[in-house]
Parts: C-alpha cells; sequence; structure tokens
C-alpha cells in the first residue's frame, strides 16, 4: 500500500470524502485518469490523483469512484502491483481490456450520471464513454484536488535553452516547417499539448518532471509562424526568453482560456486523441472549427537531424563505456549484491561523465523470477539479493545532451554453465534482435509490418513476448516517444529516415526469470540498389551481449557473423576508454563466437 | 474504347443526356461510382453504370459528372486501361489515391452540389465526402438509369440449395449463432447486404454474376434467429423456399422500405463502411438506433468448417488433376499459342471434370511484358502468340459445389536456360511464398503481422510487389472473401483456424515480365506445444513450381527441402489420376532439385 504519512486522510477518508463532492454535484459517479493536463506518461506529482485516491501507481490505469462501489482498472502488467496497491475491501479491481470502463458503467450503472475533468480525458475517450452509453458530465474544477489538501504544487523549474549544437535547427525554422503543413491543410491555427513536442518547436528543455527533461506547458502555433507560448512566466528566466525571440509571445496559463474565445471561425487542428477535451470544448463554444488531426511535430520530432543523429552517437558511446565498466564489475561483482545495489551501481558508472543528466527512466533491475515482471521495480519490500546460477536482466538508459539512451542486457551470474533450455530461450531472442537489425525495408513502412520478424524464431517454438518490439527515442526528450513503434498495434505512421527506434524481443517465464535484449537503431538509407527507397537499420548501443547464454548451434553463420562483426565494433568503439583489466575483459567478452563454446 | 454497338447513344450524347438531368435536379454534378446495391465486387450487368456513362470497365473507379466537366478515378492497377477505354476529349483522368475524388472536389468545385445515389456508396464514404466538404445530396432515383434505355434487368436467376454435403451446417444453426452475437451486443436485428453473406447463411446459391454463386439479394437478420430475406420471388423456386424453411420469410426487394419502417425504437446493426447509404438513411428516419458494426456473418463464413475444409481439399484434388494436365500440355504446346487460346485450353481441363462449375473468376494470362500487367486481361486486341524463351503467367481459378481453387503459376517456355537474372528474381518471390507456408503464428494474428515475410527476400535486395500477399477465399463463393487479408493493410481482423487464405508473392518488371506463385492455404492449429494456441497453414494447391526458373543455389537446405517435400505430394496425390505419359511428365517435373540444376 502507498505510503503518504500518518498525518493524512486514509483512503476510507479519502473516498468518504470524494462521495461528499459528488452529492454537492449531483454525480453518481467519477472518473479518475491515470494522466495530467497533457495526457503524458510522465506526471508531475501534483498530478498523481489515481495513486492519492488509491494507492495504485502503476503508469497506466483508471478509476470510478461510484457512490456504492469504487473500482480501479489497469493492465496486464499491473495485476500483481494493483491487488498489493489497493485495499481490496475498498476497491474492486478490473482489467482495462477485458472488462473496459465504458462497457462496465453502461452495464453496470446504466443510469449513473459519470463526472469527468475535461483536462484529464481525450476528446475521443470521452465521445467513447458517451458512444458506449454512458451519461459524461464534464465537472470545472477537479473533484480530487477539492480535497487532496496538501497536494503538491505544479513545478515551476526554469526553462532552459537547447542550443543548436544539439538540437541542429533553429525554432525559426521548425516553426516555419510545421506552420507550412498548416497552410497546406487550409488551417489557421494548431494545438500543441504534448510537452515533448513543445521542447522540439521551441529548442528549450526542463526538469519539470523525473526521468523526461520536459518544461510543462501549452502551445498554439499559427499558420504564419507566430506562436503563443502557455507557460508560468516565472519558469522562463530572461536567457530563454531571449533564446525565443519575437515571434513567441509568453502567456500565463490562464490565459488559454481568453486566447481561445478569439478563434471563433478559425479552422484549428487538435489532436482529439492525444489532447485534454478542454481545447475541444472551449474551441467549439468559440465558434472554431475543429480539425482532427495528430500533433504535427510528432513526425518531424521523431525524425532526427544530421546534428541529433552524430549527438545520438556520442550519446551512445559515451553511455557504452559506462555499461561495459557496469557490466565488467558485474562479472566479478554481481552475486550478493541486491537488485537496488546493483542499480546504483550502474548510475554511479554514468554518474561518472560529467555529461550525463541522470537516468532517461527509472531502471529495471530483475533478479531470477523477478525479470518475468515486463515493468518490475526493485522496491525495499521486494528488493532481492543477486544468486550464483541465475539470470539478470537490467534495463536502464541515461539523459545526455546529446541524446537519450535506453538499453537492456540479460546476464548469467553463473558460475556454472547456464541450462540447455535457458541458452535456447536467449538464442531465440538474439535470433529475432538480429532478424530486426539487419532487416531491409521500404520507406514509410508501418511498424507492425516489421514486428513479427522479431517473434518468428520464438513462434516456432510456441513462445511469443506480451509487448512491443521497440518504440520510438526522443533526442535529450522522452525515452518512449511517438508516432512510430514497431509493435502489434495497428498505427498507421510510418518509419522513416532518422528514426530512433528500440529493438527488445524479450521472452519470460512466470515465476523463473525474464529475457529482454534491447539496443537503439537510427533508421537509415538502406544505401542498396532499388526501384523505390528503402531503409535500414545503423545501431547505436555499444555493450556486448552475454555470451554464455548463447547457444551458438542455433544460430545461421550469418546469424554468427553478425554478432562477431557487433561486438568487434563494441570492442574497437569503447575498448580504448576502459582500463587495462577492463579493456582486457572487454576483449573476451567480445571475441568471436565459436561452435565449441556450446553446451554438449 | 467500350463498344457498345451502332444503334446507341454516344459517350457525347450519354453525358449531355446526364447533364439534362442535373439541371433537372438542380445539381452542379453526380458522382458515379463502379458497383451495385451490395458495394460488391461482382456485379451484375444492370448495375455497370461507370462503364456505361465512361466505357471503363476496370473493378475499381469512380467519375463525376459536372456541368463543364468530367472526371474519372481509377487505381495505379487501372491507369493504362483507363486511358484506352475513356475518351481523353470528354474525361479528364485521375489516380484514386494521388488525387482523391473528395478532396478533388473541396478544391475545384468548392460550391458545387453534387448528387449521389444512396444505393451505390457507403454511409461511411459520403460522411468522408462531407467531412471534406462536399455538399452530398441524395438522389432518389438513379440519374444513370433515367438515361440508359436500354439497361439490361436485373438478373433473375434461381437461387439454389446448396446441400449439408456442402456447406456443413444448416442455416438453423448459423442463424441461431449470428443471432447470438446480437443479443450478446444487446441488438434487434442486424442488416447484411453481402450476397455471400447471404448465400452462407441461408445455404443458397445461384448464378446472378458471372463466376461468383451469388443470389442477390438482401437479410435482416433478428435476435431470435427469425430472418427476412429480400429477393425476388420468382428467384425462388418451391424447393428453395422448403430448404430454407418456415422461419424465413421471403418478401420482395420493394418491401424492403416498408419493414424497415418499423423498426424504430430498435437497436439495429449496420455495416456502415460496407452497406449502401441507403440502409441508415431508411432507418434512421425510421426512429431506430444505428449501431455501426462490420458484417457479422464474415468471421463466422470464413471460419470453415470440417465439411467445407474437406470439401476444399476435395475440390483442390479435382482441380489440381486439371492444372497438371494443362501444365503437361504447356510444355509442349505453349509455344505458338495465344493469351487466349492458353485461358481457354486450361478451361477445357478444368471442363473435363462434370463436377467444375465453370471458373472462379476470368484467368489472367500473362505473356512476357503482359504478365507485368498486375490485373491484366486478355482481349482479341491485346492478345499475343507466346513465344519461344520467355515468362508466360497464368493465374485462375475453378468452381466446384465442394470449394473455390484460385491458383498462379509462373512457367517458362525455353528452349534455352532462362537467364540468371530471371531466376534469381523467380527464386527470391518463391523463398518469399515458402517463408508464408511454413510460418507459424499466433492464433488471431492480424494479417498485416505476417505479410512482409512474403517480402522480406524481395526487400533485401531492393524489391517489392505493389498488392497484397494473401486474400481470403470462399466455399463455392467468391474468391475475394473478407474479413481476414494479409496484406499491408491495417485491417484489424485476425486468422483464425479454417480460414482459406491465398499466398501469392510476385514481382513485376514493367515491359518485361510478371513473376506470381499462388497457393490456397488452410489455416490449422500449428500441433505444436505452446503456452498460447499458435496456427500454421495445409497446402491447398496441387501443382509444381517451374522448376527451370529456381535458382537451387539462392535456397536454404529448408527451403529445398520444403520444395521436394511439396513436389513429392503434387505427385503422389494428382500422379494416380493422369495418363500414363502425364503421369512421366509429371514424375520428372516434381523430382527432388539438385543443385547441379542451377545454371553455371
Amino acid at each position: 500500500m502507498g505510503n503518504f504519512g500518518f498525518t493524512q486522510m486514509t483512503y476510507i477518508e479519502r473516498l468518504a470524502a470524494l462521495r461528499g463532492e459528488l452529492a454537492h454535484e449531483n454525480l453518481d459517479g467519477v472518473l479518475i485518469p491515470r494522466g495530467d493536463d497533457h495526457l503524458s506518461e510522465y506526471v508531475p506529482a501534483c498530478a498523481e490523483r489515481l495513486a492519492w485516491i488509491s494507492g495504485f501507481t502503476g503508469s497506466a490505469g483508471m478509476a470510478v469512484v461510484l457512490k456504492d462501489r469504487a473500482l480501479i482498472w489497469s493492465d496486464g502488467r499491473y495485476v500483481l502491483q494493483l491487488a498489493e496497491q489497493t485495499d481490496g475491501a475498498l476497491w474492486q479491481r478490473l482489467h482495462l481490456t477485458d472488462a473496459p470502463p465504458a462497457k462496465y458503467l453502461a452495464e453496470n450503472a446504466p443510469a449513473a450520471r459519470i463526472g469527468y475533468d475535461p483536462w484529464l480525458m481525450a476528446q475521443d475517450t470521452v465521445d467513447r464513454f458517451t458512444q458506449d452509453g454512458v451519461t459524461m458530465i464534464a465537472v470545472g474544477e477537479n473533484l480530487i484536488d477539492r480535497i487532496w489538501h496538501d497536494r503538491p504544487a505544479a513545478p515551476l523549474d526554469p526553462a532552459m535553452p537547447h542550443g543548436l549544437d544539439f538540437s541542429g535547427e533553429t525554432t525559426e525554422s521548425k516553426r516555419d516547417r510545421i506552420a507550412a503543413i498548416l497552410r497546406a491543410d487550409k488551417l489557421d491555427t494548431a494545438i500543441i499539448t504534448d510537452p515533448a513536442s513543445l521542447a522540439w518547436l521551441l529548442n528549450i528543455r526542463g526538469t519539470d518532471v523525473d526521468c523526461t527533461p520536459f518544461a510543462l506547458g501549452f502551445v498554439v502555433l499559427h499558420a504564419d509562424g507566430t506562436t503563443d507560448l502557455f507557460m508560468a512566466p516565472e519558469k522562463l528566466p530572461p536567457n530563454t526568453r531571449a533564446w525565443l525571440g519575437n515571434h513567441v509571445a509568453i502567456h500565463d496559463r490562464a490565459a488559454l482560456t481568453r486566447v481561445l474565445a478569439q478563434f471563433g471561425g478559425k479552422r484549428v487542428r487538435v489532436d482529439t486523441a492525444g489532447s485534454a477535451a478542454w481545447f475541444s470544448q472551449t474551441l467549439r463554444a468559440a465558434g472554431a472549427t475543429i480539425v482532427p488531426g495528430s500533433d504535427p511535430c510528432a513526425e518531424p520530432r521523431a525524425r532526427k537531424n544530421t546534428v541529433e543523429q552524430n549527438g545520438a552517437r556520442a550519446a551512445h558511446a559515451m553511455d557504452g563505456v559506462a555499461l561495459c565498466r557496469f557490466l565488467h564489475w558485474f562479472a566479478s561483482n554481481g552475486i550478493g549484491q541486491t537488485e537496488i545495489s546493483v542499480g546504483e551501481k550502474l548510475q554511479e558508472f554514468r554518474a561518472l561523465n560529467p555529461l550525463c543528466r541522470g537516468d532517461s527512466f527509472p531502471a529495471i533491475t530483475g533478479a531470477g523470477e523477478h525479470g518475468a515482471v515486463i515493468h518490475y521495480h526493485a522496491t525495499p519490500d521486494s528488493n532481492r539479493d543477486v544468486r550464483a546460477n541465475e539470470v539478470f536482466l537490467i534495463d536502464s538508459g541515461g539523459q545526455y545532451f546529446a541524446g537519450t539512451t535506453d538499453v537492456t542486457r540479460t546476464l548469467w551470474t553463473g558460475p556454472n554453465v547456464a541450462p540447455a533450455i535457458l541458452q535456447d530461450r536467449f538464442t531465440l531472442v538474439l535470433k529475432g534482435h538480429i532478424a530486426i537489425a539487419t532487416l531491409v525495408f521500404p520507406d514509410n513502412c508501418a511498424g507492425v509490418r516489421i514486428d513479427a520478424f522479431a517473434r518468428a524464431s520464438l513462434w516456432q517454438a510456441g513462445l511469443d513476448y506480451d509487448h512491443g518490439t521497440g518504440h520510438g527515442v526522443g533526442s535529450y526528450l522522452s525515452v518512449h516517444e511517438g508516432p512510430v513503434s514497431i509493435s502489434p498495434h495497428l498505427r498507421p505512421a510510418g518509419i522513416r529516415a532518422g528514426m530512433i527506434l528500440s529493438n527488445e524481443p524479450g521472452y519470460y517465464l512466470p515465476g523463473a526469470y525474464g529475457i529482454r535484449l534491447e539496443n537503439l537503431l537510427l533508421t537509415q538509407p538502406a544505401g542498396i540498389t532499388s526501384e523505390k527507397p528503402f531503409l535500414g537499420f545503423e545501431i547505436l548501443t555499444l555493450a556486448p551481449f552475454e555470451r554464455s547464454l548463447i547457444d551458438v548451434s542455433l544460430l545461421t553463420p550469418a546469424e554468427q557473423a553478425w554478432i562477431d562483426r557487433y561486438h568487434a565494433r563494441v570492442l574497437a568503439d569503447i575498448g580504448p576508454h576502459l582500463p587495462a583489466d577492463e579493456q582486457a575483459w572487454l576483449t573476451t567478452a567480445c571475441a568471436p563466437l565459436h561452435h565449441s563454446e556450446q553446451p554438449a
């Protein structure tokens, strides 16, 4: 259960207070999504309303508090965590896909008036609830905020310039490009609510949330390239104001209502699936024409320019030094450590580089059976020792001004030879990883079209993994970035040159171990003679794979050659930056594979 | 140009007459889609309005006749045909995806009032035009029909029972299953407008259109399993009425308006993307609640039961005999024939079997460069001789009561050895074909997730093909059947056991040759130990691949073994049914591949 201190309200008191507000508003229930005004995965403490009311801290969830019942939903990743963090006497726990909230409400509370905060749900989501038969009532002031008396203040960290040495393109140029898209679609204005798009478009970064260098705010971009930025003025020091230039007008967030009220008659692009419904509702009331469309910055932001590409290479070279030093350390010192201490050690190695700005997400360090929990988080309660002869999974990343990293390695603690079945599973995952890394595919190919190459070897063995194969990664920004993913989801966005994507197939045996092998890939022209443009991947991540878990006999000659080439590159790029003993270790770790290595 | 005879109106006269009707209706233009009241790919002669007004006979197209201009759209397959069949002085030709009709009209005729026939467009399509800014006016009586004085009558061929020996499930059982879906979704009624669903649901077949054994009509299915069938009474002889039973009420089509008018207050499932907008508009006017949803018969119909699966095997065994006899004949007699005579010869071989009910589609017989035209149709004008030392592509299928076939082989006429580059291309296509045939994948996997396995070998060489890899195939029904395809399209429908899908990768070098290798596959449980259900494919089609076009050195040992196993099965299953000389030929055609076969 979450711990909010002794002086605070109990969960029973919180629910009672919330039900008091329901009565006040003549509502039968209220929806509490997990998310902030930006509908972002990365939220500040003041927006952790779902955790405050329920105790559940997972990154995906929704609660509904009715007069007589309280319901909370999450997905397959969080079944255990949901049960552990919430009180079963207060909360009925449900699965987001098995019993979707809208269908549940339509069937079990058919006449109920359900309140929602239009700042915390997308218009498309609200519409889906309505279509399913739920009576949705927008509530002016968030009901939780009224009763959460010690709610943290919104962050007011300064937004700082992100220089051209790292961004590679001026904000004027970026704003001109997006404005041209608006003009081509005969639009007057676009509403941009994703803080990653704000950061990219204006070349600024901040520290409002952990791990992701956002400065929270909203942007209204006009077809002539002029821009309204809605951000607390105290977050914008003089150097940042100078950096933004004359064509970015700065307003406090409170001015949003007034400014949008002037948009009557304008054609405004709104991401009705990814922006707060408040924008659609306010614009409609103002008499604007809403043209639904995805965030126009999403694709340009994902296509890294040459400066960003070089930055990514530099960030990964720095990160590779920390990773290889860590892997060397773990090989001799891992057994007897704890999951938390191992994670801290990797942080230490990253922190040796003064250019590292911290983690890009809280590291996942899963020993043995904990590795099978895909979004495992070692807590003081769950933390356990690293033992001999087990699998250790570590998924982590660093933030550098030059770029963002994300890497997973799956290690064998030894000293015994790993069981053959484990080598088999590891090697099947590795074959999938290589299949993606070596793929050549047409420009603008949707990620869903290539996802299964990472799985085909597992499928032949009747195995699979229940997550996507790859996600976009920002440039000193979000470690999860749209619009492209390599996954079974039917997302239409196509892979383009310059995009950075993760390649992370896995296999998980619940209660036993988890395997995940992740490199970041930079999409590049394939460099072949072809009838139309084809793309391929340049590997960014530099760290050896655990050779003691590879069954070489399962690799084709081409796959074996790929591993040997990759390891040779890791040694060449990282080796010279290591002390002698670590270099010697890396030389062995990166030596060519031999059939003789395989167990009998 | 189309030939409608000397006594008929010229295309100039037709356009003038249509413009007269525009003036009459106070319209600025009219939309003329290609399709009938069922929005079906397979249309009777009376619905060929697009061909009548323009001369264009392709299977995908749309025209807009404005007061001062006439525009006609088709897709990449039909660029040449569109130019040949329509008069450039009368028609401006456009590409459906490059300059979509709705966008074109919104930009080039922004204030125009555009008439459309709600029987010939889906509501979703009408809505998209409206959203794009086109003023759409439903017209009561089709404007073309008013001026097409010698329009053929609607077909009145009898609908005949399709026995349980072939269908394997009574119509009562099928209607109960679909009704249970309606009850689960709290629906009262479903509107079924796809003639293939009508045929499947009621176990009847007809001859209203060429090649596809439809009986055209509409079905309204109620949640209690009772059914209203709307079909001209003269199409239903007494034995068919008896076969349908007491719970199927028969109405003339004219009764649709009256029956639907009684649906006020009911929840009605309508395929707003695939059914005529007339249904949505009539139901809405009656006060019914329209619940958009795909045709509820589509997935059950696609999942063949055991009787249908055995029927498919039997149909393919019969078809394989005709195919192998044809291939033997072509090997000695092909050179000097014409594309049309070769197609007729294959029809003759199929017709030797009295159980063959004709072609499942007009065969594509493409010699040399004609094979590169993906939807090529040999006409007396285009027909050319089959020459020595060229590629010959033949794509055909047969209808049998037991099942529907569809097969493509790509042949080399010889006598010389085929050029190495051609063998290379053929073998890359073959590798893709084998990759699909041998794939193991999770139950309910969307086809888009596996399509690229058919392409990866081509992609590595910078090549691709501009069509899907596979489509569903009916059971003595449509040769193109939904809801599943193996293609780059992001269709959510998943592949399930019992579905029949084509596997037809290709490669086309415009002006030179076309390669396509097509077998039909029956989806089956994979038969492996696995954590969740996995599927694989059983091959239905039985005919050898052209061994002289295979570069064995490009095949992996597993791929070579697959070909040898497949050929051995063809020989074992078909050989005994052939005369001695043909059997000897087949034995050679199906002999194991040897490396020595490859050219130096």
